[in-house]
């Protein structure tokens, strides 16, 4: 064993891994670390081969599609794949959906070591079942793991298992137009010790919960604060990754927007105001250029902002119809896809001057919206979610939408991607979980 | 009930809320919250009196002191108390160490909502037990409860609490000077919904765990790696908070330092490179000032800074120095006492200039250091952690140490604090547990 391998199992401090490592390294060999280039044991990945099922006998009934409230309800089923720094990863287990045994000490409740992800699973009236773009979400993930030091997976081992849960409870699938069910892959460090550190033990899980539709009475345009006291990310931080980290101080600044009146944050970064994301989703903003254009706008992805998979899916269909891979209907033809910084003083200047065309979050989030002065609703909305205002500096910026809340370029992008979401148009982006 | 307050528990989604609320707001009256200034319903506090034990019927023994590895080893007991945001915190218990039940949904494994505090206690050769200045920790729990959205709490009963928890385990307590017990205060977001919001569940928990001397063999001091590429706080951000959402993105940076060959990070922020902090304690640094003088300095509270008790009581120290209401022997009388921002600039020039005194990190952590080339071990630092090298743009700039490790400034200091955490001097700020 080298003295590097032994230097990395010491600075994890695993008295087991002293006894064991040696002999683990002559049979698995030695791979490098891809963060530090160290060398470090090569331990088991994630294999589909070794699952156990266990089936719940008491299985649940799914409530009624119209009473589902986003989150709260969950199948009768879950995935759970163990792993520590010696074994690597172990048996993946699908077994009845149930309480997790945490020890206190458990590094994830103290030090935040959790990775998230959030997909969503289609079912169609003849029963087949999709998924949307998971492989990038499987990425994702594995980025965000190693962001935080967790274990990273094969994608492809662990999507095939998303999808054999999914098969197993594809009943709790609601069949309704817009209707979903919710996939929450999570990666927390499970090891009994205090100790800020790489964690030595982790559990990946996944839970299913059937969702409504994501505007079940038409499209509610949201209004913005423009948050400039707190921010969701900076430069050399964790904005770029799905870790819960990003999520527990979002709160305090969601119901400060709330008390003045807004549905969401608008993040501001930067002594000139960047736009950074919406809540928790990306941002678009459209202009009609000086030229007579129209361009679409989202910030590049510089370390601050999410990679997310609809503001991938936004930029490139736009793309496509551009370059004629694909045309959208009504979609405009003088349109210009731009991944750049825009600030305020820019979108200011497009609101007085008439060339503030719309503007959207793209993504999954929970907001609340008013339908009345007093009353708020808690929304669940996807994919696209557009912009009526965003109240910045003690002024209230107005953001055109049309009559059914979406404008010129979101709506063609919006129907195009719900269309390969719900499978009235096809497309490599769905992936078949059952027929 | 006002509709302010149904618009509060809506938003909770609480739906038990919606049947209970206007009993209970008849009943209990309303208050107000300290974030939003929106009516809410006041819910019970924290109550010893409804304190519960179990004892644990199996105890076990606690290990020889020499063996202890910080943060493993846990007493025989624990203090859990629940907390829902319709009938607020519910009966402590103090039972046995042991295993928690929680949901694959509960907010803590996705959205990173908790919050924890770290404080020892002493226990001297005539078995009396002392805490160190308690009352900042339960202070600085209640302001990082609130920046995540976690309920707040009466910090005097919770404080008794923690009291009646060390008592019944105080035989865990080492005797060995510098030997105490780790007390570990954890609150967290429980319910059992994946949307992200005000948790309507949580639980505080607090475990005891029995820790070995900050130096077995001497102080140690460190090489700290200037940091740039990734940062711990920013400006709008939490750094000024205890929670878990810190420390998780502090690993993958504290094994890049590592494999650089250095043992902590210094958090440089800001184009100019402003020292914030180092790896997880607060840190000073000591100057000869042109004019002769030598100056203590820290950076202030600004928001990217942890209110550290130690960073207070070693401000506080030599503040009480310079006033003549405590002299610390062998601290200079010239001294100044800053909290300033301070630049790796100015660091540099005074180390080129023979200006740089020595530079310490305040507080607890946990760290690595090189005893050799390839030799790294694990030392749990506290109160004092002395600096030898900043590893910052290629080059190391030294950094001045005694032959103890220590400075001319630090080293009264630190005398001064470890002799009332052991209760060698008297002081207002150590706080009676158990005769």
């Amino acid at each position: 064993m080298t003295s590097t391998l032994l230097h990395s199992l010491r600075r994890q401090r695993l008295p087991l891994a002293y006894r064991t490592a040696r002999r683990y390294v002559a049979t698995k060999g030695i791979t490098t670390d891809p963060m530090t280039g160290e060398l470090m044991p090569s331990t088991p990945d994630i294999q589909q081969n070794r699952l156990e099922i266990t089936r719940n006998l008491n299985p649940g009934t799914p409530p009624p599609s119209q009473t589902l409230v986003f989150g709260r309800t969950f199948t009768d089923h879950m995935l759970t794949i163990p792993w520590d720094a010696v074994s690597g990863w172990g048996a993946p287990q699908i077994k009845p959906y149930g309480p997790l045994q945490m020890e206190p000490s458990a590094t994830v409740l103290h030090y935040a070591q959790t990775v998230f992800e959030g997909m969503k699973a289609y079912r169609n009236e003849n029963g087949r079942v999709t998924l949307f773009r998971p492989d990038m979400n499987m990425q994702r993930m594995n980025s965000s793991a190693r962001r935080v030091a967790l274990p990273t997976f094969n994608e492809d081992a662990l999507l095939e298992l998303i999808k054999q849960l999914i098969r197993i409870d594809k009943h709790w699938i609601p069949k309704e137009p817009g209707h979903s069910l919710y996939v929450r892959p999570t990666l927390i460090g499970t090891q009994n010790a205090i100790r800020v550190g790489p964690p030595t033990e982790a559990m990946l899980f996944v839970i299913l919960s059937p969702v409504g539709p994501y505007y079940p009475s038409g499209f509610k345009p949201i209004a913005l604060y423009g948050t400039t006291e707190f921010v969701r990310a900076a430069p050399g931080g964790t904005g770029a990754y799905k870790i819960g980290v990003n999520y527990a101080p979002g709160v305090l600044p969601q119901k400060t927007a709330e008390a003045l009146g807004y549905s969401q944050n608008l993040w501001l970064h930067g002594p000139d105001h960047q736009l950074t994301e919406v809540g928790t989703m990306n941002m678009f903003v459209v202009f009609k250029t000086k030229d007579g254009a129209i361009e679409l706008v989202t910030p590049p992805l510089d370390g601050m902002i999410l990679p997310g998979v609809t503001r991938d899916s936004v930029l490139t269909l736009a793309r496509e119809h551009l370059s004629g891979v694909k045309r959208l209907p009504d979609l405009p033809e003088n349109l210009v896809v731009s991944e750049r910084t825009v600030t305020m003083k820019e979108v200011k200047e497009a609101a007085n001057e008439g060339r503030l065309v719309e503007m959207f979050g793209a993504g999954a989030t929970n907001y609340f919206y008013r339908v009345a002065k007093a009353n708020v609703m808690l929304g669940t909305a996807a994919v696209i979610s557009p912009v009526k205002t965003i109240g910045y500096m003690g002024e209230d910026v107005h953001v055109p939408t049309g009559e059914d809340g979406m404008g010129p370029v979101s709506r063609p992008i919006w129907t195009e991607l719900v269309g390969i979401q719900w499978g009235t148009i096809s497309s490599d982006w769905s992936v078949l979980v059952a027929e």
